[in-house]
Formats: structure tokens, sequence, C-alpha cells
């Protein structure tokens, strides 16, 4: 079959791999029908060390189920399944608590002898754990947001959830990327009012005041901050929501977050260290809180909305690619031409 | 009237000062009857520079009301009263959501022409807001018990209900000092039933135990979190109570919580930056809260059980001095000579 495999910063490339058998008694093969890139594709796309072999890539996928080993249950031949980003048992302590991404017997897509999700079809590990069954056929036109299931809605969710969003507090969701107006779209969901979105692409912007956003602010650093507290009383918002996940994003979450409130961020940490002293958090009582989210414990939640049309979280997508245009996919979001990549294999 | 100045690091005196007068209508002035010192008041005693004129220090007080403002309610001469460690209007937004340490009409003792705790008298700002009751006299045993719901137990408090602890929680406490004997006690009274205490002062440590803990790890660093390790499956605990405030504390909360889990911090905070990189919180979904007490918002739900004898903290106190004696007490517990000093003016 075909996969994508990345090479190093910038070199991703779409080629034969070995098809995927079922190996352990607990495994599925599922063919893909829709998966997509990330933002956080982005990072090894931006700086991965060249490497003579290639790592397979792509950790979000929906599809049909092919062929299940002798210990799946509850999944068949012909079932149309939406993966999270990473394998679960979904019975462990950690999966009990909802706390997925810490599987006792889980892991990533593209590791370890585990396919990538942006090929033909993938081996599923954990299957009956990992898979969630969708109630509609391949030729969907719900297909775009029941993929957002696999990763970036669940995780704009997790970050609202995290961060305590709810009908009585005020919100900043910082970045205009596919997450934050995941993160904009989750925080309306939960009741929230007043939605502050900081970004400055205004296509993005634009969906997210239809995804709820009440006011959008494209200025950035302590200008961004100022525009925030004066939106706010110059309190800043109870909540914020940081979706990009580097150093100046999340001195711009401590700037705008009002005391007593509480910052989640679900954009994967591009830094070591970060504030954390007396003035910043300690004296305001700052709570810092998100994390990698477990897609997998909020799908049940999430998708009788998306079934029902009542959030329309596919609207992210602004670009469709079959799977050799891969790497065009990946170069369009790397320059910020696409907010994000649908692949059609 | 007499109280306590601090002129510098190791530089604590006991000086004649002008006695306290009603400036606004709702102040009220209160003769202490208990004060004490806190490990607080040894970052100062540690590193203030030297000055010509002394700052007035203390922040924690019981005492008898002598003189209210025209616009006190709820209070009148005689009353004993404990005040919390800093006073606050009680009524503003951020107030009744029960972050009195953000008021916007408060401040700190000791501060701006406001008293000390750690003198014969205080002038009370916003004494309706700030001041609580104590229904008992000034010869009650209770003293040293309704003496901590000043700060220390309300903070230990604070730092266990910010953290989330529950009867299905286990917890880490880090520090052996009152705040962390403190935090075991409300660990303890929440319901936590696996509580290990972080210290190595046997004499603390045996109270750690009296009040709630069920282990002790005397061990630090690297040795220390594979201690708790050990005692938790390798998993960590739920929660981390940091009450130290230095970095390897912090760094050690990071090495002991359990994947999902919650480390507060009430130790105040000795470092600017710290470890929010992937690997520390990130992919381990840890959330860092916690932050100064308000400990205003908790006195009126610990009260009953001070009352009742349920708990005790004022244990905590094992050396009173008289108020000339206070640097004394200062000396005694920067050399870890008692755990915490009572001062009876």
């Amino acid at each position: 079959m075909r996969a994508t495999l990345i090479y190093g910063a910038g070199d991703v490339r779409v080629e034969e791999v070995p098809d995927p058998e079922l190996r352990e008694p607990t495994d599925a093969i599922v063919r893909v029908v829709r998966s997509c890139v990330c933002g956080s594709d982005l990072w090894p796309y931006a700086s991965r060390p060249a490497t003579s072999e290639g790592g397979r890539i792509g950790h979000e996928f929906l599809g049909v189920v092919e062929e299940v080993g002798s210990e799946v249950s509850g999944l068949a031949a012909g079932d149309l399944v939406v993966a999270p980003f990473v394998w679960a048992d979904n019975t462990c302590d950690f999966c009990s608590e909802g706390l997925q991404t810490s599987c006792r017997h889980g892991g990533g897509w593209g590791q370890d002898g585990v396919d990538g999700g942006q090929g033909e079809a993938v081996r599923v590990p954990q299957a009956s754990g990992t898979l969630v069954k969708l109630p509609v056929g391949e030729d969907s036109e719900l297909l775009p947001s029941l993929l957002t299931l696999s990763d970036v809605f669940p995780t704009g969710h997790h970050c609202a959830v995290t961060a305590g969003v709810d009908e009585r507090t005020s919100v900043t969701v910082i970045g205009d990327g596919a997450v934050g107006l995941c993160a904009v779209l989750a925080a309306k969901r939960l009741g929230a009012e007043r939605i502050v979105l900081m970004g400055r692409h205004a296509a993005r912007t634009d969906l997210g005041r239809e995804f709820g956003a009440t006011d959008v602010v494209p200025e950035r650093g302590e200008e961004g901050i100022a525009q925030v507290r004066d939106l706010t009383g110059g309190d800043g918002t109870h909540r914020v929501l940081e979706c990009v996940g580097t150093k100046p994003a999340l001195e711009m979450a401590l700037g705008v977050i009002r005391e007593g409130g509480a910052v989640s961020r679900v954009g994967v940490p591009q830094y070591e260290e970060g504030p954390m002293g007396v003035a910043e958090m300690f004296f305001r009582n700052i709570t810092l809180t998100g994390g990698v989210a477990p897609a997998r414990a909020y799908i049940e939640e999430l998708l009788p909305d998306v079934l029902e049309g009542e959030v329309r979280p596919g609207r992210v997508f602004d670009r469709t690619v079959g799977l050799d245009e891969v790497p065009i996919g990946y170069r369009e979001m790397a320059d910020r031409e696409a907010l994000k990549v649908l692949v059609e294999p």
C-alpha cells in the first residue's frame, strides 16, 4: 500500500510500504477513508533532522474495518470507525479515569511498527478500545466533521473542559489554527457567552466568529494583552485556552488571565521552562492545566452533536488532497496557505 | 504601643510605635491576644536588604475588638476575632468568588500605614469584611488552634482544595513545616486515605503522622522521588501539596505526581521560572495550581471543626514567647529549633 513518510524537515514522501496485517489478536485492519494533516505534524516538518530511513506519520483517520483479530469485540468488517490520535485499551485504570493518553497498554500511531494515519490502511492495536463506530456510510457529508473527532475537536474540548469553561466564565482562545477554532466551538458548546479569539488570519478568525467568538484580537504580545484587558474591564478572562504551544503564546495567556483563573494548554509546548513565579501565577492564584488530549474519552460525548449538525468542526478543512498530494498539503499548511488539509486516499 | 519591625536580614526588633487609631469609618482597632511567626516571615528574615527605617511585620493574629468605625457592622467592642492574613472587604466580585487575596479594596498587614500582626494592637481596615468573630473567651485553650485560622490551616486547606483532594485520591505533602502539617490535616479532613509526608525532621513528621500521614519519606531529590514511587506502585500520587516554595521542592512535586494529577503550591515560590515542558507536564496532563490562600474564604468552614476539637492545628506551635522575645522566636524558627512560634503580647 501507499503511506506517508517523513525523512526530515520539509521532506515528506508518499511511498510503497508493506500492507498491514493482523499481528495481535487485539488488532484490526482499517482501510483509511479520510485522514488529514495536523498542526502538530508541522513541528517535525519544521525541524526533524534528516534521516536516510523515513518515519511513518499521521495520527488522524477514519475508515472501514477490513479484518479483526480473534479477541476484538464490538467491531466487524464493514464498520465505519474513527480512531483517536493515540491507541489505548480503554480498560486500564488510566483509561477508566478518562486519560487514554496515559493508557498502560497504549501508544502512538507511526511508531514501533504501528502504521501512521496518512496512508491507505492501518493496523490498529487494541482495536476494541481504540476505535469508535460511526453510524453513517462512507459517503456521508459528515465525514470531515467526524474526522475531527480524531484529534482537533476533542483537543479543543479538552482545553475548554480542563480550564473549567462554563456559562459563567469568560474565555480567551489563543491561536486561530484548527485547534484554536475547535476550542472556540467547544467553549461555545459548554455555554461560554464571551469568547475572545486572538488570531490574525482574517479568514480563520471569521470562521472563529461563526464558531462563537464574540471578539477578535489580531494584536500580539503586550499590545494583544492590552486589547483583551480593555475588552474585559482591565481584568482579563476567567479562562484562557492556549492552542499554539510557543512561549510567546504562553506569556500572552498569563497576560490575559484573570486572577483566580485557569490557563489550559493544548498546543504542544515548544519550551522547557516557563514563568511560574510569585507575580505571574502565585499571588494571582493562576492554575495551569491541559495537556495532550485524551480524545478517546470525549468521542461518545461529542459524536451526537456532530451527527445532528449542532456543531460543524469539519469546517476547519479548507483544502482536500489525494494521498499522493500529501507533501503538497504539508507545504501549504506550513506556509499558512491552508488552515487544515483533508486527505482522501 | 510596642510592635515588631524588621530592619533587614536577621534584624528584627520590638519597638515603641504610635498607638493605632481609627482612620476610616470601616476600620476597627483590635488588641492582639495571640500572634505568631510565619514560615513566610523567614524569607525577609533571610534576605531583606538592611534599611535604616524598619518595616512592620506579622500577618497572623487574633484579638479583642476595642473600637469600631461608624460604618462597621456585625462587630462590637469586646468581641474576640481572628484576622486572615490579608484584609478584604469581603463583598467585591473577587471576594464573592472566594478570592479575598485579590480583593479590589484589600491589602496586606504591615504595609501602607497598616499595622503588622506582631504587636500589641492593630488598626484593621475593612473590619466588617476582614474579621471573623470567635465564640470563645480570650482564656480559651483553643486559642492556638483558632489562631491557625489566620493563615496556616486555611493555607494547607487551600492547597488540598485546589489540588482536588478527596476520598478517592492519594496525596503527597512536601514539607514538614507548619503549612505542610496543616496540609496533611486538611487532606485527611477531606477524606484522603493515603497521605505521604516528605520531611526529615522526626518531631515534625511524628506530628504529621498524628495529623493523618500514612507514610513518611525523609529522603529528598531523586531518592525521595524513588521512595514515593515505590510506595505507589511506580505511579506517584494523584495530588501533590507543595508546601515549601523552593525549586527543588517543585521538582520533587513533579517527580512524584501521577499522570493526570495536580500539583498545588502554597509555599511562596523562590523562583521565577520552572519546568512546564512536554515531558514534565504536557504529555502527562499535569495541572499546576494553588497560590496565596484566601484564608478568609475558608474560616467559617473550618471553624466548627476547631471549636469541636475535631482538628487541632494549634499543635504546630511548639514554642511560646512574649512580644519582647519575638526576635528570639525568629531566630529559633530560622534555625529550625522551633516549628512555629506563638506570641503572647
